[in-house]
């Protein structure tokens, strides 16, 4: 496979059984990419083994005949199931010798929790003749850099986050530097949308996701779409220059479809909108039960605009707290605009907001019906001025959840745009 | 690498660059792992690539000539970095053929949502000559399971995880049991835990989770710790036996820390025993925003028990909605068991439920003082009888969310615990 990846090519091994057990996420795994895309290193695979020597020493082997550089973490650890070292030396045939200074330093560190340090403990002073040690300032596991052949190179490290963390900033990120392998400097950023599929974005802009730098890559995910636009340049300020260009291109094409970059979140951009205005918000929920609020409190801060709100999930409570016609209730159902009107304008004057967002809808799987189907909601938003309500169509098939998610995304992303408007 | 991994080898393989960016953690690797292991089958190895068509290939053909299964998340969409299904077509040289099925069920996706599906979104309705639809109710990507050499079979699934679980469950595991790689029956069963840590309840099973069959494994996440028990047999019955056993077990040495099983969530499980009552519920949140009432109705029925309620994130709404004396949140701060009780009591007056949960505290990450610190968080319940409410320290460091999350499952617990005493 070494035509495929270029010898510059970066892998992630992760070794240990309880990741193929799923007893764990692979955090350490995830990780490392970011780490390794900031450095622009170029990276193709991961892959995760468990604690068996043999299949340890042939993956090593075969990294070692496609890749430049080979990370791996777990397994640095004094239990005989801790078998990393060991097997990277002999997928090189390389005999192991013990490092006075890395037993020293498991003395010490024992010591100092009043401690003699256990027999087993001693295999981790134990590396590869020629290995460079990675000193482990946390933890008793050291790790190493090894080159056991031209244009390969291995850096191990524990499995423990903290520990893998600390040693990958302290020695490996200055290592990539030195040895040159880290070139120029990958730029990424995240533009966010609402009220388009990814296909049809997608179609828009096939020319742009055609494009080799920076890079615009699509994907979905909890009702909205989102543009990943990564950029390659020499220095950081070029490639953030790059990333602004594409920005501004995708911006101006998409319009008011775009609500957002990076960690900015629909309820993010509302609140920051309100904030900006001083001006407050609250919400009734019936089918949301509550998600509305929760994704807008789920932000640090959002109590300097957002009030409270209603969960009006019974009838009766849309009216005594909501103060909604029993009459209307009964004339145009519970899941209505008449009704999400009537809640928004009801929450809006209990709570004494500048604006409020109502919905009710039929989430399923029961309650349905022919003239109202589930993944049918109404969503209203009412402001000083005026209030109006519109029917959404979210279907049947994507359950229940995903129609109270995308519900309360609807309702964010109607809230920006009569925001907007409001200029 | 066939010496090392039987033919009899299951290997999942991750496509995405998102995942290579570590933009996202590779929860589906997880998930599977543990679906894997329920199954008894074995699992040597994950690998993660990325939109790449030739490594796909390339990866394809070599995990091919050393794996009896191949298991794929990832890639299967509408645009044009999703290659999965045409680079797997590729590696065993075989055309790609419309699915007219398939593309009925996209078009009728489409139309429930009230559009036309996008001329992009036919690529989905392509599958090798000779695969088998793997069909993706919720989604519009469909999988497939094919096998295109002897002894060597693929199931693809897509990357959002909804989806993909929902595919594996209807198909991907009775193709196991009808292929015979999944031998004799393994049948498993999750018991949940509040209130007790992970390591703590190892300590105290540790003689359990040491037994062979049924294994026991521990599991922490989202403030609850999780056992799953897996049995093995020849038959169905048998296993479901050994289950229920080794699950009264755990029942009687846990006791009321158990408190449900599988799919029954906290919220589950409080529905149900005030279902059982003819009762009924609500809920005044503050730092939770929202999130206890979005629990409770992300359950189908739920509206059965839960009246709605108040979200009072302002102390002005607590004053006004719930009728707090502003001397008491004077005196004793919004933070405070007086305020906690004093919100159950106004909300369940407010709405006439029968029984009604309170939570107010310090999310963070401002708002800590010394005496108040991020991760206070008081709980009240109030019933027909009493109302109470007692502090909880969640800490600062787990972050928000989690507080939130764990007070909103605290609340729940001891509201279930109530209504154990109250009988």
């Amino acid at each position: 496979m070494a035509e495929l990846s270029p010898p510059s090519g970066v892998e992630v091994l992760c070794i240990g059984t309880e990741l193929l057990l799923g007893n764990i996420v692979n955090g350490n795994a995830r990780w490392l990419s970011e780490q390794l895309a900031a450095l622009g290193l170029p990276h193709f695979r991961q892959t995760v083994v468990g604690d068996n020597r043999e299949r340890l020493i042939a993956e090593v082997q075969a990294i070692s005949r496609r890749s430049r550089v080979l990370i791996t973490t777990g397994g640095l650890g004094p239990t005989p199931d801790d078998l990393t070292t060991e097997a990277i030396a002999a997928a090189f045939s390389t005999p192991l010798v013990e490092r006075p200074e890395v037993w020293d330093d498991i003395t010490a560190k024992a010591r100092s929790r009043g401690r003699e340090p256990g027999a087993e403990t001693r295999r981790q002073a134990l590396l590869p003749l020629g290995a460079e040690v990675l000193p482990n300032r946390t933890g008793t596991a050291p790790g190493m850099i090894w080159s056991p052949k031209e244009q390969f190179t291995v850096l191990t490290f524990p499995g423990v986050p903290s520990e893998m963390r600390s040693m990958w900033q302290e020695t490996a990120v200055p290592w990539f530097h030195k040895s040159g392998l880290s070139k120029g400097v990958f730029s990424s950023r995240l533009l966010r949308f609402w009220g388009i599929g990814e296909s049809t974005l997608a179609e828009q802009l096939h020319d742009l996701l055609d494009q080799a730098n920076p890079t615009v890559a699509p994907y979905a995910g909890h009702g909205e779409v989102k543009l990943r636009v990564t950029a390659h340049a020499t220095e950081e300020a070029d490639a953030l220059r790059l990333l602004d260009d594409t920005e501004a291109v995708l911006r101006q094409r998409t319009g008011k479809l775009c609500f957002g970059c990076d960690d900015q979140s629909l309820a993010c951009v509302v609140l920051e909108q309100l904030r900006q205005r001083q001006q407050t918000l609250s919400v009734a929920e019936s089918c949301t039960g509550g998600g509305l609020g929760a994704e807008l409190t789920a932000i640090p801060g959002s109590s300097d605009v957002l009030l409270g709100g209603v969960i009006a999930y019974s009838n009766a409570i849309k009216e005594t707290l909501l103060g909604i016609a029993p009459a209307s209730l009964e004339q145009f159902g519970a899941v209505s605009d008449p009704v999400a009107q009537a809640m928004a304008e009801g929450v809006r004057r209990l709570t004494g907001s500048d604006w409020s967002m109502a919905i009710t809808g039929i989430a399923g799987p029961g309650g349905g019906t022919e003239e109202k189907p589930v993944g049918l909601v109404h969503i209203a938003v009412a402001g000083p001025d005026d209030c109006s309500s519109q029917p959404v169509r979210l279907g049947a098939t994507r359950g229940r959840d995903w129609i109270r998610m995308v519900s309360a995304g609807e309702a964010l992303n109607r809230l920006r745009l009569r925001l907007m408007e409001a200029g």
